[in-house]
């Protein structure tokens, strides 16, 4: 039978179990995604990202594609290992999953912290009786609204959004004549039984992770928060990709966009579901992004922020009705979108500076917020100035050879105890990976240690080992069973880190020489993101990612951001307030800096 | 060769002169419409309302169906009439196409009368020229546009809309930094090259025809005006019909509202066409019309407005944007509907009012707005009060034997001379049919010569024949050739005037007699409307139409609505105005009146 003509075939699942008859003639990812199953893949199926791989146990699948080779090991393929986006069943077959695959409930960093503010949000609800008409009394149901709305709460001069007013007649002749009415600067946006929760969305869109919150506008108080990955990672690792595909045509475009729309309405649907509500309860939507990521959820033109010198195409917060990006939330409902600085300091950096309440900081100060783009402020006598490093996706287990997220069973912390390696992995699981914190420890370790040397080479250990051409340190040996692989770092992982914490730290240094400040004259340093949150200071001081301080001068504050967004979303009077931080940001582009390269060449050392 | 199978057949179209080849199986009106010939038809080919009738020349069609057979008569099925919405061709065949039953340029009424109002749009334009970015001045392309716009205009407080702001960056750079902006309440709505036209479309929304007008919105000139027909008449004739239709599904209310959108998308491509522009320049958009016409365009519920006690969702004047309901002009333009008054009193009525300045006359004052609803205000010491009655579409020609609209051919004058039949045509045509002004004057040339009595019983006279059982007199004689049929007016048509000009009488009595007043203390009669504008004042005396006043009081005054929806265009003042009237008109309802019936009775006579 030849493979043009589809059969059915039995596959079978590990380590979740599951089997399942389908036809053959599509690739194993396609198949797995079909069953729900989060498989991680970055290239959109094209082979080139190599993080989709699977390890045929037993039966026959096609021949490895010339992606595939590039990709993987000869080893690797001669114990099974595939791409799954490259592969298609020929007869019944098994296939193992391995963990570093697995999407798998990566840990995100939702919690943030929280901020005392008041609770003062931009939509307000009233609870209204409304005379219902005759033939005495045939006015419109508009005007019987607005003049009950006047005579029981004092509100004057209502307009109408048309997808409110749509349902208005229904909803006051099914709730008896009344109504929850929202209004938002005077516009109805919402009618809901009386006496409803008034629900407001907050969200923290990341290049990689995005959090949301669900909150009470009433009480200000949090009621599900639930973090959630980028899909759009399909389509870029990092803005600069991204940016790329959206400029091809405007099918990308609009793929991208669509892609972002529809996870915060998943993300939405989730947390309402958990609290108990339903989406189109949610009558306010906050977001804040880095530019870019603004940019693509509103389909704005990239091509001028994509080159230098990097111009958005608004700095302004905006507000525009949530179905206008295809958001379904209650039927008026707006979504706010933090203001811009400019380059890609976005509004995700103003939430975060909005809740640190940073730009109250005395003396120096540092603000970082470390992510696949990290931005960076320095605080002068009250003066910010901002940068944004590209410091990429290799804290989040990309491109680096074990490197997975924060999820089950990766290595997230490693010390060398008399030479001996010491780990512990997410959820005391069997070593499958490593995260960013782990990488950050392992590289620590090593190179206080000597076994790494300041210029990142790696030296002599007994743990030392030469795999396919190339240097690397085991930190958990195989047990050549599928569900404990062998986890190492290689050169070429400690090169990616030294890019990474490189970029970060040349944008410390360039902001203080900007300010003509030393960092010894730092007195506080605070660090957010979701890496940020977990990664061990000491470590990230050892290799010179950060500034050699005190470490009482750290704070590790979570997910600054999405504090920031909920501020935002609680509170018109936070809003300006993120407003007015954001018009005395200077942006910095680093390019721009003198010694740009070599300050970032510097950088890159160890120590 | 089964029916089921399509052939090939050759279909010859008169006076068209048209040949085409086309497959069998499908009905001869759908073959008609992919021609882009428009044939007249309202009942959506369902084969009742009996408008599509052809007469088949030669060649084999399928047989009569029993629509068919309700609708025509034997003598005109064996004349060879047949509904082309019912009839397939068999093989080779030869259609004449009646000119009753092509909708072939109907006159309708747009040119209006010009009032002087002030030129004060909403809309305002700035040309700025805006420095180009660098890498010494990376801010984002809206910052520096607001700075612009505030130094060369002092414009503060920019707002953007979304679709606008897509549009901002390439503009930017291909206009070479130099830019026309409208902006409206402070919101950007649209970007242009510099020193463009400022345009904005008015639209009188009636329930048959539509009149739309293209005006420069800087100087107040109407740069063209066209007329067509509603084509949701093809889902029913009066608002009743159409209401009802809404009611059936939300398919078919989404079926109303595409249909008038796309009659307002084509109606703004025709004008701009013929003035040379494009639709994407309007940066404005106004809608006068009925609160049915009204509900159906914004896709509003009219469950409520359909039964009695007759309430409207929304009387307040709308401000949205004009593609929330699918128009395609400049990207933010918005649409503005003029405030509506209650029942089936809408923002046609106000823009009629306020145009002829109606709420400035003294003493007892009446406007008549002829139409398919007919809407009628009485003043009385500047107190206005507003109904509408349901004159239906007689006077469209529509339900009328010989019915036509006032197209070429139809009879629009007729006298009796010694007994001698005068009649003329539009456009001095061979006579095919009757429009509303010529049957409105044949009534009372009957009445007055007592061919027609008080009740509207037809007499005696050389002219009087009975045909299918029904008395009918003769216009004027067919000549046998189907481009000169015979056309005469029959008992039934009497009948459908006097229901059409008896129920626009009893709207006059019922204001009169709710005010206290007489008809003889009227000073000043304002009649409007494209029907209103072309009938014979005197005529409609001599039926009882009109109220036994000296002509001089009356005052024909074209499209009022239509001019007053140019000023609400034009004028943010007028805007304003409009709404004041609106808020100081009282509605009644005619059913409310205490003898509606009795006195809608009385109306229905003659004399």
């Amino acid at each position: 039978m030849s493979l043009q003509e589809s059969e059915r075939v039995e596959i079978e699942f590990q380590p979740l179990g599951l089997r399942v008859r389908l036809s053959t003639g599509q690739p194993f990812l396609e198949v797995i995604r079909q069953l729900d199953i989060d498989l991680t893949s970055s290239c959109d199926g094209r082979g080139s990202c190599g993080r989709c791989r699977v390890q045929i146990l037993r039966g026959e699948v096609s021949a490895p594609t010339s992606a595939e080779k590039a990709v993987l090991s000869e080893e690797e393929l001669a114990n099974g290992y595939r791409l799954a986006c490259q592969t298609q069943p020929m007869g019944d077959c098994a296939l193992h999953l391995p963990p570093e695959s697995l999407i798998s409930t990566p840990r995100l960093q939702v919690e943030g912290f929280e901020v005392a503010g008041e609770v003062d949000p931009i939509v307000r609800s009233y609870d209204v009786e409304i005379p219902p008409p005759s033939i005495d009394d045939p006015r419109a149901d508009t005007a019987r609204v607005v003049i009950s709305l006047e005579k029981q709460h004092g509100v004057q001069g209502l307009r109408w959004d048309l997808e409110a007013l749509r349902e208005i007649p229904l909803a006051l002749r099914e709730q008896g004549w009344g109504l929850q009415l929202g209004v938002r600067g005077g516009e109805l946006v919402a009618a809901a039984p009386r006496s409803s929760e008034l629900l407001g969305l907050a969200v923290d869109l990341g290049t990689t992770k995005i959090a949301g919150y669900l909150v009470n506008l009433r009480t200000g108080h949090t009621l599900a928060s639930k973090g959630a990955l980028n899909p759009q990672i399909a389509m870029g690792e990092d803005v600069i990709a991204r940016m790329a595909r959206a400029k091809e045509s405007p099918v990308e475009t609009e793929r991208l966009q669509q892609l972002a729309v529809s996870a915060l309405q998943q993300l939405a649907a989730d947390l309402c579901e958990e609290a108990g509500f339903q989406s189109r309860e949610i009558v306010e939507a906050v977001v804040a992004g880095n530019t870019a990521m603004h940019h693509l959820l509103l389909r704005l033109p990239v091509e001028q922020l994509a080159l230098s010198p990097y111009v958005p195409v608004v700095q302004e917060a905006l507000d525009l009705k949530a179905r206008e990006i295809g958001l379904q939330f209650a039927p008026g409902a707006y979504l706010h979108l933090l203001p811009n600085v400019g380059g890609f300091v976005g509004g995700d950096h103003i939430a975060f500076l909005l809740a640190t309440r940073f730009d109250r900081s005395e003396g120096v100060s540092l603000a970082v917020d470390v992510g696949t783009n990290t931005e960076v402020c320095l605080a002068v006598d009250g003066q910010l100035t901002s940068l944004s490093c590209a410091s990429g996706p290799a804290f989040e287990g990309a491109h680096i050879r074990h490197g997975m997220r924060s999820g089950q069973g990766a290595i997230e912390h490693m010390s060398l105890d008399n030479g001996e390696v010491q780990y512990r992995t997410i959820g005391n699981s069997l070593p499958v990976g490593i995260c960013g914190t782990g990488l950050l420890e392992a590289a620590a370790q090593l190179f206080l240690a000597g076994i790494l040397d300041r210029k990142g080479r790696m030296g002599e250990h007994p743990r030392m080992r030469v795999r396919n051409g190339e240097q690397e340190f085991v930190i958990a040996e195989g047990n050549g069973a599928s569900d404990t692989p062998a986890v190492a770092i290689t050169q070429r992982d400690v090169q990616q880190l030294q890019l990474a914490k490189g970029a970060i730290r040349a944008g410390i240094r360039i902001l203080l020489e900007a300010s003509g400040r030393n960092e010894e004259e730092i007195s506080r340093v605070v660090i957010a993101g979701g890496f940020g949150s977990y990664l061990d200071v000491a470590s990230a001081i050892a290799i010179g990612m950060l500034p050699r301080l005190p470490l009482e001068r750290y704070r590790q504050v979570g997910n600054a951001s999405g504090a920031g967004a909920k501020l935002v979303l609680v509170s018109a009077r936070e809003r300006a307030e993120a407003e007015r931080i954001a018009r005395g940001v200077r942006y910095l582009e680093p390019a721009r800096a003198p010694r740009f390269m070599q300050i970032f060449a510097q950088s890159m050392y160890f120590g």
